[in-house]
């Protein structure tokens, strides 16, 4: 393969020599033809637009038509992390740094697991009604479901809450399920909304559009669901139509990414056993500086993968924490054990630079293990 | 190659069904199991904490015989990213975000262009006497520079600043040449005192050692410099001895990366033309999610290499912008355009996530342009 090193060369127009010669007539010139390359280069815009909304268009529709992967992928990080942060604003920003990279790498499932184990310093029950897990954990989960929510789903979901108080911080995720009002897409998000359905027919749901959804069945009000959007609808009509899915629908049947649930667990070693997937998680990485160099492994396919992170301490530090866990080497707990950054160049990587830097390197070699071929060439 | 996927499973204890048993006995016998397991696991903390000094120790003593890289890196960025923070304190955050994204990888150069070309709103001259910069560049230049110097130096070469107000947010780079005082190395970085050197003697450096250094030459005080310490110090000295190097000898001859160096360009253009390098740059990447899909492209060796990386608008806001520019497409000013993160699951990448999720994917790369071999199979 090898798409080698492309020819091309920088064309520069170097002007410096001229400058010097006649700096008041240059100028002159040099503002008329400015004004003239202005005109110019606003109608190329103009045109580059038009092309780059035509461009995304086809996108959409190509990746509409595309099934999605077979395979998910979990990221479990500790809720400890946010307690690296220096002040109550860094602490959301840097929850938002993580959900930004979690989205941008596709992740399905992300899980928020306390490093104290059972030395618990808080018992809260609010959130989804898990209690025993120490406040980090509770905040970092809180603002990563918060940032995965469409904007104009929030306030059904978020009542006001002291660990959103610098929500307004947050950079936004921009996934395509964040629709916006006029955005047309076959699968929305919508929230049942309380309003007596008529007899024989389905709830009216808010799916952030000018108009409401009627959906097929009914059910009940402040419910949270995916809707498929009839293909024709009528443009007469004060309502739209439409049926509810289950939330998989958009990923494995129109290739969409569709964020990511957020779980909360109460040590490192129910990361693994309380997965939602029946089978488990069959292939898992712990991630380490100490690990083995990630160039020399190779990915086999799988169905759900696990990337696991550690806080400050490293997976040694929840390991050692652990009370079901009989082992003090995080190695044997995984498939790999891998250092996503050979060679770094500063002694520690924080947890959600890893994020980034482990998915970018993880991204290719997923997809090399399900193409069937490993950076151009055969895998073996 | 191919390390494959281990077979090695989870071992986990779970022990819930147990718990529903007897649940006070159960608890007092888990509580002396506890304290038996938390003195043991000191125990072998200990012993860890011991082997894992030895191995840094052995470490460094490798990486201090070994050559350094035969090559360079830069990084090139507009200042204008800085305008997309949302409050004085984030924006030092997302400086410092650069700062580590790029010391992780290592980068010897960062170039800080002007994306607004000509039509600069404000004329400062402070930076290094640079001016005609709009004032995002010098204060992501400036929160560079101030990051790149280890702490011991700063009071010295960064007084009081407004730019620097919120520096106390900054995360550390924790880099190689960033020392402990009382690290062993054989270089340090040093600022020149202001003492009289005595007759026929070098001058004193201050290197954040406990004790002072004796250089071989007569220098001005105040400058920086890159001191190498000779292998015999005397240990009743009141002194140590030293020879001033390059500041290059580190990274070339010790092997250790030593930080960046940070460049102000007032355009794109000038991020080629004024390169450092005599030969210029000989491999240049730009990055785009509408360049080339990474993953089919290989690199070839090269001497200096530059990577540069757009604004909230992309490169083609920043080549719309440059006077000196005679083309529309950002992609023909490069050796290769790519898109470092194909199928990305959010609509943008910030221009900080981009870089450290590019430098990742392009690590693996110049690591295999260098040993001849990409991923296990020989390169073509
Ligand atoms: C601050 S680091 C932990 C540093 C800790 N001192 C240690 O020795 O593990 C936080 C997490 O980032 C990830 N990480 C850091 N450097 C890494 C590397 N080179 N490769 C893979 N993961 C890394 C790991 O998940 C680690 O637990
Ligand atoms: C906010 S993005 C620019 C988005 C802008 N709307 C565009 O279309 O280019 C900022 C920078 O991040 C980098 N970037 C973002 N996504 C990338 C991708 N998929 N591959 C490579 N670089 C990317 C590029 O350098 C880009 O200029």
């Amino acid at each position: 393969m090898s798409a080698g090193v492309a020819v091309k060369r920088p064309k520069l127009v170097s002007s410096q020599a001229e400058e010097r010669v006649d700096w008041k007539k240059r100028r002159a010139e040099k503002n008329e033809a400015k004004k003239q390359r202005k005109e110019a280069k606003l109608i190329k815009q103009l045109e580059k637009q038009k092309q780059q909304e035509a461009a995304e268009k086809a996108e959409l529709e190509q990746s509409q038509n595309k099934k999605g992967p077979a395979y998910t992928v979990s990221v479990a990080l500790p809720g400890s992390v946010l307690d690296n942060a220096q002040s109550p604003e860094l602490r959301t920003y840097l929850a938002g740094q993580i959900a930004r990279a979690c989205v941008v790498f596709s992740v399905d499932e992300i899980i928020v697991f306390d490093e104290q184990g059972e030395d618990v310093k808080s018992v809260e029950g609010e959130f989804k009604g898990v209690g025993k897990k120490g406040h980090a954990c509770i905040q970092l989960a809180r603002i990563l479901q918060y940032l995965e929510c469409p904007q104009y789903l929030r306030k059904w979901f978020f009542p006001k809450h002291p660990d959103l108080q610098y929500a307004g911080l947050l950079n936004p995720l921009d996934s395509p399920h964040h629709m916006r009002i006029d955005e047309e897409s076959e699968y929305r998000e919508g929230v049942v909304l309380d309003r007596p359905p008529k007899q024989g027919k389905g709830s009216l749901v808010n799916c952030g559009m000018r108009k409401e959804v009627r959906i097929d069945k009914q059910l009940q009000s402040g419910l949270r669901v995916t809707v498929q959007l009839s293909k024709t609808q009528n443009q007469e009509s004060k309502l739209c139509k439409g049926v509810v899915v289950a939330p998989h629908v958009p990923r494995t049947e129109g290739g969409l990414y569709w964020g990511y649930t957020v779980r909360l667990a109460s040590c490192l070693s129910s990361v693994f056993t309380e997965s939602p997937y029946k089978e488990g998680y069959d292939l898992t990485i712990g991630t380490s500086e100490r690990g083995s160099n990630m160039d020399q492994s190779t990915l086999s396919p799988f169905k759900h993968l696990l990337v696991v992170f550690g806080g400050l301490q490293g997976l040694e530090a929840s390991v050692d924490a652990d009370q079901n866990l009989d082992v003090s080497d995080p190695s044997v707990l995984f498939d790999l054990y891998l250092n996503t950054c050979p060679n770094q160049g500063s002694r520690t990587i924080r947890t959600e630079e890893a994020i980034l830097i482990s998915m970018a390197g993880l991204r290719q070699k997923i997809s090399a293990a399900f193409s069937g071929v490993s950076n151009g060439s055969l895998k073996n």
